[in-house]
C-alpha cells in the first residue's frame, strides 16, 4: 500500500470559471482519480486544510504530490518546513508545473527556481532523453499537449540528478520539464506540465508519467539518522 | 583587485584562553594575514557587526569566506538570505569548518548539512582525489594535520559537484572534506580543515588550498538575471 | 527471475595454493553459492569459455558480475566490446575489486580507472555515506574487513553518480570503494573489496551489499533504440 | 601563448561544390582564421595529415578542435587513442557537430553518442541555461542560426557536467546543443552547431562561444600521474 497525501491550493478552481469547468472537483480531484486503487490510499489537503498537513500526517505519507501557484506565499513557513524535513527524512514528493515556485521546493533547491514564461497556449511537445529511466516507462520518443501555458529557460535550479524530458514549445521555447534530485534520504521530481487551464492531467501520457513517479519517488525502507560524535575509535573496546 | 569579505563570529577567541592564543587576532585576522596582498582587499565582520553586511557590502564583494560555529544561530536570518541571495547573483563564497552548519550554507544546500564529529586531536590526512582541479594546484598526493577536530560521514549534502579531497583520520574515520558546488550564478567552496584550537590557518597547505578557492569562486563577469514573460516569439516581428 | 551470469578469470585459484584455500570452488563458485535461488538463475563463465560469452548469452543476461586481475588483458577485444553494448543496451553490470582495471569497465568508463595500492592486509572499515540508497539496505553505519588489499585515491573515474561507501585503511589511505554510474539503457556498479587472498566474499555485510546491487542494476524494462532520422515534423501529416 | 590544434577531416569541401563555396580554405581554415591572435597559435591537421597528430604535438599542444563526419571510420585507432590518452593527462578538447560520432569522443564517453537527424534546413533557436558559466561570456539569453541540420534528443551521451545551451528547430526537435564534461585531468566541450552546408562558423555567436571554450577548456597546469604502490604509511618513517 503506497500512502499518497495531495496537496493543491484550490484557488483558481473557485474563482475562475473557465479552471472549475476543467477541474470541476479540483486539480487535486483529478490526480486523485488516477492515482486512486487498490495499492495506493490517497488523502488531500487544499490550503484551507493546509495546517492539517502535521508530521503525523508526513510520517504516515509515502508520496507526497504539490500543486500551487497564486497562492506560494499563503502557504505557512512551518508548513514548507515541515514538508522539506519530511523530505530529508525519507518522503518522496512530485512537484507539479507552478509547483516549481512553491515554498518547499525552494527550500529543498536552495535557488530561487525561476523560469520565464507565456500564457499563449502553444502546443508542446515533450522529448523523452532517458527511454530507460523507470519514470519513462510506456512514454515514447516523445507526446505533445495541444496546449500548455509556455514556460522558458533558463530554469534556475541546481544540476538535476538526471533530466529526463525536454520541452519544445511552438512559440520558440525549450524547458527541461522532467527532473529527478534526491536530498539526504529523499527522492523529488518536478514536471512541468499542469497548466490550470487546460486538461492537462486527464491526458494519458502525463498520468502515466505521475503514476510512474510515484513508483520511483517512494521510499525503499525507511533510515535513521546515522549522526552523534559516538563513533566507535579504532583501538577502542 | 579582488574584493574578499570574511565573516568570523569571533566568539571562542573570546571565551576560551587556548583559542585566543591560537589566533590572537581572531580567526578573521588569520585569514585577512595571508589573503591580503595587492591583488586582493579584504574586510573583515563578525558577529557584533554582521548588521553591517548590508546589500551594498555584498554587492561589492567578489569573494566571501565564513567561519561560524556556536553562534550560528545568532546570525539573523535576513543577513542569511541577504549572503544566499548574492551567491545565487554570483559572489563566491568559501564556508570554512564549522560553517558547515552555517544559516547561509544549509540555505543554498536545502540539506541539513549534519556531520558526527569527535574532539581527540587526531591526525588527519588529507588525499588531493582531483589533482588537477585549479583548487588544487600546489598540492601534492596528500598533505597532514598533526591534529585537528574529527569530522564523519555521512555528511547529509546534495551531490557536490566534485569532491577534491578525503579526510583519513587516525581513529578510524573518513570525510570529504573539500567539496565544490555551483548554485545559479555563484561558486560555493566547502574546506573541513580549521578548528579553532589548532593552529590550522597557519598551515601552508591550508592556505593554498583557500588562496586557490578565492581564485576559483570569484565571479568572472557578473550576469542580469534573465527572465521574464517577454520572450521575441518565433515569427513574432 | 533475474538471470546472473558472472565472470571470474578463475586464475590465481589454479596457481596459488593461498588463494585456492580460500575459494575451493573458485572466486564465481563462491559469488553463485550466495546469489543463487529461487529468484536467481546464475551462469558462470572463466577465462577457459570466455568466448562462449556471446550476445545470446547477454541478451539474456540481466545482470553480469565482473572478476579479473591478472589476465585482463588475456580478455579477447570482441568480447569486451560485446559486453559494453550488452550494458548500454540495459543489462545491469556489477564490477568487483581488481574489475576496475578490466577491459569492458574501462570502455565503459572511457578513463584510466587507475588506482594504487598496497598488499599489507591493512584493516578496512567502509563508511556508508548513502544509508537510504537501495544498494545500502541492510548496511549500518560502516561494517569492517579485518584484512584487505588497500587500495588508494585517487581512482581515475568519470565522477560517480554516487558515492556510496568511502573505505579507510589502518595504514592511511582512502577510497570510493562502492560507486553507480548509468551509461545510456544500463546501470554499473563498482565495488572495490574482493581480493582474492582474503575471504571477503563469505563477509555477510559484502554479501548484502552484492545481492542488494544485483536488484538495483537489473534493468526494470528493456527500450529499444530511438534514434534515425525519420521523426515527424511539426505540421506533417 | 595558447597552444591550439585544429583536426578536420576535409572531405565535403573536396567533393561538394556547395560546401567549397561556404568553406573554400576548408572547415579547419575557417576555425583557424578567427582564433589565431597574438595569444593563440594554431596548427591544422586533415585526414590526409593525421598520422602528423603524435604525441609529440599533443604534448605540445593545449586545446585541440575535432570536425569529422563521414570519414570518422578512417581515422586509425591508434591516433584516436593518442588523442584520447592526451585528454586524460589534460590537454583540453573541443568536439564540433558531428564529432558527436568521432572515435576520440566516443572512447572518451565510453557510450555509442548517437542522435536522430534532419537536413531539411531548419531555423535554430539555441538557448542559453547557464548565463554565468565562462564559456557563455556574452551570449544572450539565445541566438538564432537561420539554418542548419537538425540534430534530435536522445543524445545518448554519460550525463554532462553542466548542459550550457539547448537547441530549439522549428521542425519540433530540441538538443543539449552545449555541453560541458571532464575526463581526469582534461576538460572536453562538446558543440552542436556546424554543418558544413551552412556559413555556421562565421556567426559572430558561433565563434564566440568557441573562443570561450578555447580558454575555458585550456588546462591550467599539467600535473603528473599521482599512482603507484609506494604510498608512505601511517607510522613508517
Amino acid at each position: 500500500m503506497t500512502k499518497i497525501t495531495i496537496y493543491n491550493e484550490f484557488y483558481h478552481e473557485q474563482t475562475e470559471e473557465k479552471v472549475r469547468e476543467v477541474y470541476p472537483q479540483g486539480i487535486h480531484g483529478a490526480l486523485a482519480d488516477f492515482l486512486r486503487s487498490d495499492e495506493n490510499e490517497v488523502r488531500c489537503f487544499t490550503l484551507e486544510t493546509i495546517e492539517e498537513i502535521t508530521d503525523e500526517v508526513l510520517d504516515d505519507t509515502d508520496v507526497m504530490l504539490w500543486w500551487g501557484h497564486l497562492r506560494h506565499s499563503a502557504v505557512p513557513d512551518e508548513v514548507a518546513q515541515r514538508v522539506r524535513n519530511a523530505v530529508l527524512k525519507g518522503m518522496g514528493i512530485i512537484f507539479l508545473h507552478s509547483g516549481h515556485h512553491s515554498k518547499p521546493f525552494r527550500l529543498l533547491m536552495g535557488t530561487s527556481c525561476d523560469v520565464s514564461w507565456r500564457e499563449d497556449g502553444d502546443m508542446e511537445r515533450l522529448w523523452n532523453i532517458c527511454p530507460s529511466h523507470p519514470i519513462m516507462r510506456g512514454i515514447g520518443r516523445y507526446f505533445e499537449l495541444e496546449h500548455e501555458e509556455t514556460y522558458s529557460e533558463p530554469f534556475t535550479l541546481p544540476e538535476p540528478d538526471q533530466v529526463l524530458m525536454i520541452g519544445w514549445y511552438e512559440g520558440g521555447e525549450v524547458f527541461r520539464s522532467a527532473c529527478t534530485f534526491h536530498r539526504e534520504n529523499g527522492r523529488i521530481f518536478y514536471f512541468q506540465p499542469g497548466h490550470e487551464t487546460f486538461p492537462i492531467f486527464y491526458d494519458p501520457n502525463v498520468q502515466t508519467v505521475i503514476r510512474n513517479a510515484v513508483e520511483w519517488v517512494k521510499p525503499m525502507y525507511r533510515v535513521e539518522k546515522l549522526y552523534s560524535p559516538h563513533i566507535k575509535k579504532i583501538g577502542e573496546e
